[in-house]
């Protein structure tokens, strides 16, 4: 049966291990490296589809198996036909498998070799997750992408319990890659964990290769750690995975992490920083952030980044943000979502023309002199 | 000096004593009778400019100067150049006075003949507002329409008690006309009081016509009156307005109401109660409200209204939007807003054939018993 989704390399750039790609899925091509938004419950906070496509430029969304699961059901979504028609958007969506959400509830969850019993964070009700189940709720939720049950170790974690982890999320990708039916309608990633332990890393990446699924998430970093050990284990575990197949770097979305990931060679990120930090008052731009709540910006007849040509650079001032953003106007987290959108997909695009180009590492280089992003 | 509004007389309903017109400002035309969407924090809460215009087809919108004073300022207002730069708006705006916001702050105001003390509602702070500072205060901000400083009298007020709160309202109306100064580039309403005391309306009605004001509000009805007092009020006082000036009965906004208020002669309404309801997640709709968070709508794929054409109408069911408000995503309340901004822009559309078709008593009774919206 052939795979919903493939990866077709076009360049491997000269000065980094970065790859210019396409992944084509059943909701149309992606041109990669990408950077997917969150929209965590159906919805990318506060904009529309349209808004999506035209002034943030998403190529793929990205919504939540957990939160959907839990509101409004993925039997209510299966019966309006699926995600995409829910929620009226006809490109590309890749659903996490909850696995990231379930485990962030500390307490609340309770793991075996079987699944995962949790309390809801909405009104403490019981429900259990297995691989199994969890791959029956994707398929309801009718994502092109659709990942594997894991756990997400927290940092930091001992070799003991990380090993432990590691090797019952590899039995969970083979539950859940014997679960999935939809092959030729959604493709099924397999999620490599391993925490910061390289062996760990190398036999998860060695086991779930060997079950050949048709693309590669990295779990498991960028969960608090230093950015040295982040780029240690990126380093190490990108260049391990297929060539031929999409890789994911999960939880990403700072513009230098960005680069980073695409310099060890992955294809596709997703984080909700950008929109998370718009709906506080923060920009991402050229020149840095600008944190547009503070007082400094209340008479800034600037755009929020001269560099920009947004909707939002192009109609309101710093100035008129800062008051929405301290009335707690909805239109100000929107226009700043639109504009910390719309930068992530302009800097992917740069990035996909220096990997073209074999110029990535010096790009890297002026990015980080110009514009101060030294994390 | 010539006014910067003026009002044109195209036709008089021969059914009713509803008015078909013309209101001619700085910033263009506005077709009436016409419904403003109320923008109080200097935007429409949740909608862009665009959308305002495109998906809600706005001619007008109001803003709130007792709001824009105390945040951001109208200081900053003035010098981003005014509220229609400031906002990104280029159609006409009305500014109230701020009176009905500092008369409903209760025990945080004190009133004397110069002016009224209040506490912000956000910090407690000490501030006071006298006919001269509003109009300096609004002439900053630059709206089109710029409203007299008044006392609206809470429901049921005595008739002592109306009569000295009309009668200052009277000599403030007196100041903020000798106040003004910007004539040719904003208009300055004044605001008829007098309660449900129908001698008071009619001296507030000759005082101020005798002051010459380029158009007239109707304030202190629709403040929570039985609908017959409503009414009452409203067939006794608006005939008794200059024929060649514009009509503006203050915080109307459900469809009886705005129908009503037509038949009465009036030319703008203005009222946060579509917004206000959308973002509790209520529609309103050609064949009455829909709560739309209700849990009866949970799996109805239809849109909000079967008879609309709009956005939100045209893409979105009723499952989806209920699943947003439940959720608290942005998204729902956008979506219902856009719909019932929508639905009041239609529904003064029709107003305006059937005036011109001298049909509008027929068009009211049809509406009635159609719709069942009988308060």
């Amino acid at each position: 049966m052939k795979q919903a989704v493939t990866y077709e390399l076009l360049h491997e750039c000269k000065q980094t291990g970065a790859r210019r790609g396409i992944i084509h899925t059943p909701h149309g091509d992606i041109q990669t490296p990408v950077f997917m938004p969150v929209g965590t419950q159906a919805t990318v906070k506060s904009l529309t589809p349209e808004e999506l496509k035209h002034e943030v430029g998403a190529q793929i969304i990205l919504s939540n198996t957990y939160h959907l699961y839990l509101r409004p059901g993925q039997d209510i979504v299966k019966e309006a036909g699926g995600l995409h028609k829910f929620m009226n958007w006809d490109r590309p969506i890749l659903t996490d498998s909850g696995g990231y959400q379930v485990f962030s509830l500390g307490d609340l969850r309770t793991i075996t070799e079987e699944g995962v019993e949790f309390k809801s964070h909405l009104d403490g009700s019981k429900h259990n997750f297995t691989p199994e189940s969890v791959m029956k709720i994707e398929e309801d939720l009718g994502a092109d992408i659709i990942m594997a049950f894991d756990e997400c170790c927290p940092y930091p974690s001992t070799y003991e319990y990380t090993k432990d982890s590691m090797e019952r999320t590899t039995r969970w990708a083979k539950r859940c890659k014997d679960a999935h039916k939809t092959i030729e309608k959604q493709s099924l990633f397999g999620i490599i964990q391993g925490g910061f332990y390289k062996d760990l890393r190398e036999k998860s990446v060695k086991d779930l290769v060997e079950m050949d699924f048709p693309g590669y998430a990295i779990g498991g970093i960028s969960v608090g750690e230093p950015k040295e050990e982040f780029l240690d284990i990126l380093r190490f575990t990108a260049p391990l995975l297929p060539k031929e197949k999409p890789r994911y770097l999960m939880g990403v979305g700072t513009p230098d992490y960005l680069i980073e990931a695409a310099i060890a060679g992955i294809d596709m990120c997703d984080c909700v920083l950008p929109t998370r930090i718009a709906r506080n008052g923060t920009a991402m731009t050229w020149n840095g952030k600008v944190v547009v709540r503070n007082a400094t910006y209340e008479r800034d007849w600037r755009p929020l980044d001269s560099e920009c040509d947004c909707y939002t650079c192009r109609n309101y001032t710093r100035a008129y943000i800062r008051h929405l953003v301290k009335a707690n106007e909805i239109l100000g987290i929107k226009l700043l979502t639109i504009h910390n959108l719309n930068f992530l997909t302009k800097l992917m695009e740069r990035v996909k023309i220096e990997i073209e180009n074999d110029n990535l590492l010096t790009f890297k280089k002026e990015f980080y002199e110009k514009y101060g992003y030294i994390n």
